[in-house]
């Protein structure tokens, strides 16, 4: 089998690279050279902190920009290819995406690196209906379309018996609980995930009645919210 | 904090522990004494290829029954408890569910450790819509209620612009593929990931039109379908 592939590269979510990737993913990146990535920056302290076997003069790191099928040039001239983005795993809510579509219209293989996934640890950890979910990207930010949006969402969980799965920027975390706390039905079932896989990693399910009680502040810590009404 | 808490604990999907898994899951796994089970031929296989660091006579090893809530008894005394289910992480789509249900209600922590999704890593590489996404388990096996469902899938992927996910069990693989092929229309992209992690894996990203034409079979291997419309 030829060796261009697109391979997708989970970053961990803020731990120590070697210690949250598999074996087998830093193997596999450390045998790249080509990189399409979201943030060079970002993407050379990764690097190095994989230890990869040769100079970081040597490895092509290119940003991904508007053009996805141009950064597949060292597919088309035989060789793989890496790709990086902030924090997750790449083409799930990132820019990693166009290059996966782009890389499998065009026929090449890809490759999904095994590493740590924000949406599904708090899924597993949440105790929800892990059946059927579905994840739903950011709320708006408006006060009155954010409102109606979960309450809309509160509905097809209910009717579906699904849990819905949506993310915030971490400066507007307490904010959306807020809005959480005063749209949902007292029954319905909330899970809060903070810092997933850091030190202060929490992870709480409770009836909207009970958190409205518990009155939490979340600060501006990643969070992951999943609701099942 | 206390030492009691749930570890939610993904077994990889059939390669070799200690390759596919990080080594803060594996580290955290061998610190284990109680386990809750799906089955317990395949964790005790799965607890050897970690090497624990005890005999394994040492272990306490309940399967997991009707009853969630009488597993939790290690947690009650103070002690870690480990789960593993049958191939993929607990909790998603399996028993493991009820048991990280009754954790958060009793208030214990529940910890996710990392490893691999069948389903994120097929969303990953499918390069299809990763901003919105469900999760829908298994279709029906009937013929016509499973035609129904496709076609309601597909309204919905279209409305929403959002990938829908489903799985099916690997002996029925061929089958499910036939029915997509003749339920969805001829520009619906449809993904097919089989034996992720695996040497023969194999991810594509096609039209249903393209598929059509290829006439694939996919055989007795575990696959993950993927849709948008």
């Amino acid at each position: 089998m030829s060796s261009a592939a697109l391979y997708l590269i989970p970053t961990g979510l803020g731990g120590a690279p070697d210690e949250v990737l598999p074996p087998s993913t830093v193997q596999a990146v450390r045998a790249l050279r080509d990189f399409a990535v979201e943030n060079a920056k970002s993407a050379r302290a990764f690097l190095a902190a994989v230890r990869m076997p040769c100079a970081m003069r040597e490895l092509r790191i290119s940003e991904i920009g508007e053009d996805a099928d141009a950064l597949l040039a060292p597919l088309r001239a035989g060789r793989a290819l890496g790709v990086l983005t902030e924090a997750g795993c790449p083409g799930i809510a990132d820019p990693g995406q166009a290059l996966a579509a782009a890389a499998q219209a065009a026929g090449f293989r890809v490759v999904p690196l095994v590493g740590p996934s924000s949406l599904l640890l708090a899924l597993m950890a949440s105790g929800l209906e892990g059946q059927r979910f579905a994840f739903c990207g950011y709320l708006p930010r408006e006060r009155e379309p954010r409102a109606e949006r979960i309450r809309a969402l509160e509905r097809r969980s209910r009717e579906a018996r699904e849990t819905q799965i949506f993310i915030e920027t971490p400066y507007r975390s307490d904010a959306l609980l807020a809005a959480l706390l005063t749209a949902c039905a007292d029954d319905t079932r909330l899970c809060v995930a903070v810092d997933l896989t850091l030190a202060g990693e929490s992870i709480a399910t409770r009836t909207i009645r009970e958190w409205r009680r518990a009155s939490p502040t979340l600060g501006r810590r990643p969070a992951v919210f999943l609701l099942l009404a």
